[in-house]
């Protein structure tokens, strides 16, 4: 495997000698795992009594006994009869959701057992371009643990329809293909784009397979008519936003992997996992993944463990869902041979359970040292510094004033009819609503009664100071209060959402003085705040603080009337400009069913 | 897939703009077959009522209506409800083993249903070296179908233990890895080698691994101890040697991939298809090859059809037989997206069969041309131009006398105790035997009532002249004769074997008359002789003359008193001195148990 960007860590070529005269009994292995059942991802067998020998960070042998690898300065772990299991991979996920950093979300998840992550960081890729990309790929390939970066591919998600704070295109992903840590490209979401011919989305695509990389899918939608197959042909070759069985039976069918994401707010496993429960599919083409988890998750309820777990439950057989997130993840990106199975040569990564089903994560080894155990990280990873250029980055070029959000009347008018952005409890979809909105001294009021407030994208990333205002309905904001946040996907400026101007420019200033993140204020009163200073998406503290923090931050919400499910997510993707049907960006308020700005009142 | 070597055909990536157009409907494909039952590698499902469009020789389009996509000028094939199969491909095999050229093997290989080869030109290397590696590669690279070159590993086989025509090392196998065609490292032979850390054998395993590629194995011994672990540990990704289940058992648990093989005297599927009959290991890890096939059995039985009917009749699932010669091989070989199912973006390479299991091949097309109906090439393939170097190989710098067989008796003896070479039927290894033989006028006679004859390695590399004369028994010669040939495992000198002197040298001039090949002499008379012009390894004819000359051949060594069962085939491997016990190189007689020259004459 060519340039797998991880330092210090010999290849197998490079380490072979070694691994060569350690199977052989020549040489003394840096590690030794003894009696072992050894969970078989490549015959599918589970294999009792089984010794794991390590050197140079990588598997020299697996078999009966190694007792002929044992020196003495040899780390001797006794398994003691339990599972050896190959270290949990993410097929595909974003760092930036646990509003973490790279190096954080690895310290949150290797106690669970996840020791490859293949990350996307599209959000980062907004705000700081492709130096941000670099950035977090530089950060990646410190790491102890297995991090491949995709390029993001939809940098802005809606040209003409947004701003963002940068723009990649052919040109900036073929300069990344040549990075050592770059394993594909990140989900190709333009999915129309693609289905249309667009040259830019196909040069992409083209770049990537030129260098005999992953190219990942993203077909978020349930025609799998014309489009899906003009997509296929297109080339990405996995999707993750399969919602139901036949969702994941069309792809693999069409030769893409279905990757099956369970994530903090994504349930897709349950339904799409019958492909192969009860339909019988052959399930060397399934992928588990996350995508999306936040801070609280991984603090609380676990990472890959989690989705095998849930997997399992679903009627898997341990081993196949082990499969799903070990050798099919390792296969697909052409990393087959240099991890995702205990087998000689790959890296030594793996973790010991007492059991298959529940999957407590006991130990875990990383490069055949132990990373964490029983739930505790054993080694001391340290932080990323993260350049100036990363930190100021929520740039308003003035401070917000209450009347930035004042919305003009039409001339004379003492009512109006608004378009309203409908939030759905538990859906990424709005609706487009209408409502009638009553007018006092030139401006247009909000009508808390009806559940109607104000939201507004207030321009960050070139202290422009532009402020695009719009309503929305269905945050159900019962008191005077705002809640900005500079996590806005994609273009990630900043979303205000209130009740009062006044709350509002406090709560877009506030932010702007921490380097963004999330805030929420009431009356004056600040309830609640995340400090996001990296890029105004990532904290620097560790994940239990974010987690304590993203919860008091929900609690304010709710304390100000909003008991929507996920609450916080729905305000964070008021912005996301490419899931209909009304959105707001900082050109103003879109309809995405016809992907046109559309003015905030309806014409008589 | 960066280089895929395949002239003419557009990458995925070219193709992409027109194959979305295609799939969407806006522009027709160039071809469509019509209402086929699609066996679907990737799900394991065949399904009924499927069309395929074709563009620019990958596929554009796979479902229920391919209606969208016909125009005035497509070629519309109707399967009437036959089986839509990918086309078959062959994972490890040598096209000299059929002693014809690429361009032949492809001819006779097509109408078989065969769409891609990974071919080890390991004999033209012994006999040209680089240069001869290159022809193959670009032969193949020319040809319709996809011939994909491993580069030879092992030339010379035994270095010191014999003088090949050529020796390839480290810097020509990263020269080659380099070369489009080229696809990875031909089987890994010394397998003692790697267990010891030979420098050379893991610098060739290194550099396959440093572009990327495969590494091929072969690991030739029934040991799964020690020695085996090593070897694993050292970096072959597959192996085709096995010959028990527990063979294929070991190899899959190790991470590498089972080759199963059935050639024309290899039956290796049988035993070690158990491990997924029998004991249920996941069937993705195995792959189905023929290693070797004579003309005869491509000209009478067919190739890798042959293979897969074979492993159903074992008790495989078509599909999954068929998985084992397509996507299995394709995944192996990162060429997963190229070729290997019936899917968008892959080369259109699929055959039309009314029938799974005795599997007739009817109609085949390759990358959208249909190149074989029932059993008939339908296209022309040009031959391909060999140049004078590769045709004048076989230089013995002098005529050979009858003399030079003579092999001088110890001063004064009137009997000797020689070691004699016991070919035993059916095995490749020989015995080492001692026989008493007479002494006259000085020299040794041999003793045809109890089947001891007289063979020779004559040098024919550098025009040297050089005989080494040994004894032989077991081939039953029972009137003057001798058979000689230039196919002579692995160095490819020239192997003599004779009941008198005057028609060994009669049949080793004969050779040098025509540039190589096989001949019978009985009595002065020409029984037989198969040209093979090309590095005195393959002819230039068809597959058909070639396995009727062939035919002939085994015909006159019968009549002369041979009645082994592949009685050429055990000539062919006089001089592999790589297998036990007795063997006899250029270099004189080799006990292959010691890897050391011995005397002719038991020492008293």
């Amino acid at each position: 495997m060519a340039g797998t960007g991880s330092q210090g860590l010999k290849s197998w070529a490079e380490a072979a000698p070694r691994l060569v005269a350690v199977a052989a009994g020549r040489e003394p292995a840096d590690l030794v795992v003894r009696d072992g059942r050894w969970v078989n991802v490549h015959s599918g067998e589970i294999l009792p009594g089984t010794d794991v020998a390590v050197a140079d960070g990588r598997i020299a042998y697996v078999g009966p006994s190694a007792a002929h690898a044992i020196g003495p300065r040899t780390v001797v772990i006794e398994a003691r009869g339990r599972y050896l299991v190959p270290g949990l991979c993410d097929g595909h996920m974003h760092v930036e959701s646990g509003m973490v950093t790279a190096t954080e979300f690895a310290r949150a998840v290797i106690p669970h057992g996840t020791t490859t992550m293949f990350v996307d960081p599209h959000e980062i890729a907004n705000v700081l371009g492709l130096p941000g990309v670099r950035l977090m790929h530089d950060e990646a390939a410190g790491l102890p643990i297995n991090m491949f970066v995709q390029m993001p591919s939809c940098v802005p998600s809606a040209p003409g329809l947004e701003n963002a704070g940068a723009s990649l295109g052919v040109a900036e992903v073929a300069e990344a293909m040549a990075w050592p840590n770059i394993v594909g490209l990140g989900e190709m979401m333009n999915f129309p784009g693609v289905a249309a011919g667009d040259a830019t989305m196909l040069g992409e695509i083209a770049a990537t397979q030129r260098a005999g990389k992953t190219v990942g899918g993203h077909y978020a939608s349930p025609d799998l008519g014309a489009a899906f197959h003009a997509y296929v042909a297109g080339g990405p070759a996995d999707d993750h936003e399969g919602t139901r069985a036949e969702d994941a039976v069309a792809r693999v069918r069409q030769g893409m992997r279905a990757m099956l994401r369970l994530g903090s707010a994504w349930y897709d496993v349950a339904a799409q996992i019958k492909a192969v429960t009860e339909q019988g599919l052959d399930s060397r083409n399934f992928i588990l993944c996350t995508d999306d988890s936040h801070s609280g998750t991984l603090v609380h309820e676990g990472h890959m463990n989690r989705v095998v777990r849930h997997a399992i439950a679903q009627g898997l057989a341990p081993v196949t869902a082990i499969q799903m997130a070990t050798l099919n993840t390792a296969q697909h990106f052409g990393l087959e041979r240099e991890l995702g199975s205990i087998t000689p040569g790959r890296r030594a990564d793996l973790l010991i359970t007492s059991d298959l089903v529940s999957l407590p994560v006991e130990t875990v080894i990383a490069r055949g040292i132990v990373v964490a155990e029983h739930g505790r990280l054993t080694i001391d990873i340290p932080a990323y510094p993260y350049p100036p250029e990363a930190l100021g980055t929520v740039k308003l070029g003035r401070a917000i004033q209450p009347a930035d959000f004042a919305i003009a009347a039409p001339e004379g008018a003492n009512q109006v009819v608004a378009n309203v952005i409908g939030v759905i409890e538990n859906q990424a979809p709005t609706r487009a609503l209408t409502r009638a909105l009553p007018c006092a001294d030139g401006l247009v009021g909000m009508d808390r009664a009806a559940d109607v407030c104000q939201i507004a994208v207030v321009e960050r990333h070139r202290g422009e100071g532009r402020v695009a205002n719009g309503f929305v309905s269905g945050f159900g904001y019962s008191v005077d209060c705002a809640v900005a946040s500079t996590v806005a996907h994609d273009s990630h400026h900043m979303i205000v959402v209130g009740t009062n101007h006044a709350d509002m420019a406090q709560a877009a200033n506030r932010l702007a003085e921490v380097g963004g993140g999330i805030v929420v204020i009431a009356g004056g009163k600040e309830l609640a705040l995340v400090e996001l200073p990296i890029a105004g998406l990532m904290s620097d503290e560790r994940a239990e603080i974010v987690a304590d923090k993203a919860g008091r931050m929900v609690e304010a919400m709710r304390a100000c009337g909003c008991t929507l499910n996920n609450a916080y997510m729905q305000h964070s993707l008021m912005a996301l400009v490419v899931i209909p049907e009304l959105r707001i960006s900082d050109i103003g308020l879109v309809d995405v069913r016809t992907f046109q700005k559309i003015d905030l009142f309806v014409k008589e």
